[in-house]
């Protein structure tokens, strides 16, 4: 998961860029065309920034990045022969090793920055109807579900209670006090699919992801004995999204799951028939905090080594599928981008900085160490990107930062013109384990991607390495290697 | 699963379809429009079987039907409230007694037909990879796969052993008669999507399920300690698709179970680099047959009860999901046809008989024992209908019997042509549990409907209510109802 929750910022951007899409289409009329004669001379072919050599530079990187077979290559060996990388599991230890060996192979500066990561292993999770109305003798119903990341279990026997339905806290809020003590709360919330198949996944999570992390607080306040979650995604098929919980330590902790979109259709119409009663059994366990790393490994810069434009994505992933999207496809992506500077032999003026982050899935404690650890060092960061959203064709790049940086980078999106990557679009956040460096003023970038399928795998079993698209995946890391070339390579820093 | 493996008489007159479809629209030139005015004149409006007070009969019964909400509001009984119903389970059971009261309480005569049926219960169904090139320490892989119908059990702790990929038994056929001794072997024909997505899914069926059939005995055949196939079907949501498999009384019995298409995919991917071995532990359970029913229920014909028209589907349903599409909706629509003519107060000249048949999904016994007992009175059976492919919108008419039967049936075409289902396609198969009366000469049925995502969800936990659309639901008990009436009402039974 990328973003956090405010969402405003892009929505209005978004909005923005539909409506210079509609004018766009009623470009004969005189009065448009006013308004694309602005937009034009507001974006110039050329700024002056970059020269005709360093454009040149970048269309020969872009080119070599589709033709690459890195990504695809190291992506499959960090699904396919590691497998899931939780944070604290012997997998996401393998992959740091794995990862830091690569890059060292290619010639970069690597160091193993320590950081400590929960250690949360899922157990058995199992839900049954053991009451319903119209229930026939002997018969059962299983209910798919899966826990929570973080949450606590149930007894090993299972909790055995009536389900109480809400679509929103405004129900809950109507209901008497007491309704739901002892009994499993479901917050039937939905991930609208229909801004999804526009392209606003992100507004879709946004809106439902809300009542998966404080579902166990509000349950908590109401004397629930444990509260479950429509999934926050897309898919049909039978599948729960996993994802973390928050718990409000003044409150008691009780066990989260998520049921699927079918299981959640079907307690909301056996409930509204008469008292249902499901058995739930949850077994993970919450063991010490583990000791991880973040990988960082720098492609040192010519002129200004000390200043630094991070490439990253995050190494740990959830645990049901294996982490191909989210977020194996952002490290291989970042992976490449030092690949194919070790192929060209190219050395910006500054500091390309590699690094796969640990945690992000449970907190973000690899960033949030790194920031801790480099706090005297801010602004030597120039720039910082994160791809974390998948790996769908890229439309273009979100960038958190000045206004300005719109024109500054006008150049890049011509060069990445060929594979469609042109828009430009203010964003307050680019990836979550960047967010700490764009809230001390870090211009802050992420790949803009073609989202309407990424909800559908997010988090689940099906989060595997078919999933990608070699091409697309090529893509973003043309945009990568690009923008990340373009900001080390400038004769001054991007502006902040 | 509603059809046998011969699919070359459906393929041709598909592709004759489609060739009309391409001179229709090269309608403009003088020799394409020479070829329609002889489909039009073979095809002629009225054929004067029907009145044109019948005609208009089946009219309201087509719109009755898109206005009921009966056959819904039945499926999500079947599904919601009842669930799976697997041959010898409570459910199926319940299942059974509920359908007849809700025949009875329409006022049709009730039969129970007795009818002994396999009782296989799915038991715990594990894979874990335990290793494979590139594994770490303490890593593990889980396989996610699920249980052919009818499988023998491993051992209760498992079995492990390496795992042998072939993509057909040619493949199999070329390796040394040891090589697959004591392993697992995986069969890794592929369902084609992109058949599937062109309608086709039976065809792309027919082709990959004779693997699930076969390994069986393909694998015991060559000392294989286990086999197992990838899913038959088209889903990317790492979901197994189950489904009956068939062992050979000469060979030794061995565990098969069906993989994700993801699973497969990544089995293939291991085992091309080196040694894979896994762990699989499937404990189902083989209990003695158990007694059940087909519903029947008959709708009494006014001039000749004796004869009558079948509408069927079958109620039985894999476990894993709760048998909407397979064969809840069928069974739904069929229901529909006694609703509809219970409220208008229609008795044909002859009886139309409801089936629920029982245990479609294990070998079809139900339909056998019918076959048995009605051997006598097989030419009182002028027609049978089974809805047993999901509840897509309907393009048409399956038809298995004599060629005069398609003339015979195009008023009927002109009744449903408001709702799209036009076509009359002539085809070997229609139903399972209608093909031994096919076999017989009786004139057979089925609507033709839009497959494209049929094979997604069949035999997977995601064979659930919600995948049901309430209107084209309504189209198919429009068309099974229409044709009912006609093959019940006509002055003559049709040709055979």
């Amino acid at each position: 998961m990328p973003f956090s929750f405010d969402f405003q910022t892009r929505s209005a951007l978004i909005a923005f860029l539909l409506l210079l899409a509609a004018a766009s289409s009623l470009a004969q009329q005189p009065q448009a065309a006013s308004t694309l004669q602005q937009i034009t001379s507001e974006l110039e072919p050329s700024n002056g920034v970059w020269t005709a050599q360093q454009i040149a530079a970048m269309g020969r990187l872009r080119d070599a990045a589709l033709r690459d077979a890195y990504a695809t290559t190291e992506l499959q060996h960090l699904t396919d022969n590691i497998g899931p990388r939780l944070s604290g599991s012997p997998q996401a230890q393998q992959a740091v090793e794995y990862v830091a060996a690569e890059m060292r192979a290619l010639g970069a500066e690597v160091q193993m920055e320590k950081t400590t990561v929960p250690h949360w292993v899922r157990g058995v999770e199992t839900g049954q109807l053991v009451s319903w109305p119209g229930m026939g003798p002997d018969a059962t119903q299983k209910i798919v579900l899966t826990a929570l990341g973080g949450s606590v279990a149930t007894p090993a026997e299972g909790l055995t209670a009536e389900v109480i339905v809400v679509d929103s806290l405004k129900d809950l809020n109507a209901l008497s006090p007491d309704a739901v003590k002892g009994k499993i709360l479901l917050f039937n919330e939905h991930f609208d699919k229909r801004l999804a198949a526009q392209g606003l996944g992100f507004e879709a999570y946004g809106q439902a992801v809300a009542y998966r992390a404080g579902a166990p607080a509000l349950g908590a306040s109401r004397g629930a004995a444990a509260v479950l979650v429509r999934s926050v995604g897309g898919a049909e098929y039978r599948l729960p999204h996993t994802g973390m919980t928050e718990y409000d330590p003044q409150l008691t902790k009780i066990p989260a799951a998520s049921v699927t979109a079918e299981d959640a259709d079907l307690l909301v119409h056996l409930t509204s028939q008469g008292h249902v009663r499901m058995k739930l059994t949850l077994t993970p366990q919450t063991l010490p905090r583990a000791d991880s790393y973040n990988v960082i490994a720098d492609w040192k810069g010519s002129e200004h080594p000390e200043q630094v434009v991070i490439v990253s994505g995050h190494l740990d992933s959830w645990d049901l599928g294996t982490g191909a999207i989210d977020d194996g496809a952002g490290v291989a992506v970042a992976m490449q981008a030092i690949h194919l500077l070790s192929q060209s032999g190219i050395h910006p003026r500054r500091t390309i900085r590699f690094v796969a982050w640990m945690a992000e899935e449970e907190g973000s404690d690899g960033a949030q160490t790194y920031l801790a650890e480099h706090s005297g060092d801010i602004a030597n960061h120039v720039g910082a990107i994160e791809s974390d959203s998948g790996a769908g064709h890229p439309t273009g790049i979100y960038l958190a930062g000045k206004p300005e940086l719109q024109a500054w980078l006008h150049p890049i999106s011509q060069v990445l013109e060929p594979i469609g990557a042109t828009q430009l679009v203010i964003s307050k956040e680019t990836g979550a384990d960047i967010s700490g460096l764009t809230d001390k003023g870090v211009p802050s970038f992420a790949p803009l991607q073609d989202g309407r399928f990424y909800f559908n795998y997010h988090h689940t079993a099906a989060d595997t390495f078919d999933k990608i698209d070699a091409h697309e995946l090529n893509e973003n890391s043309a945009v990568m290697t690009v923008l990340a070339y373009a900001l080390a390579d400038s004769p001054q820093p991007a502006p902040r």
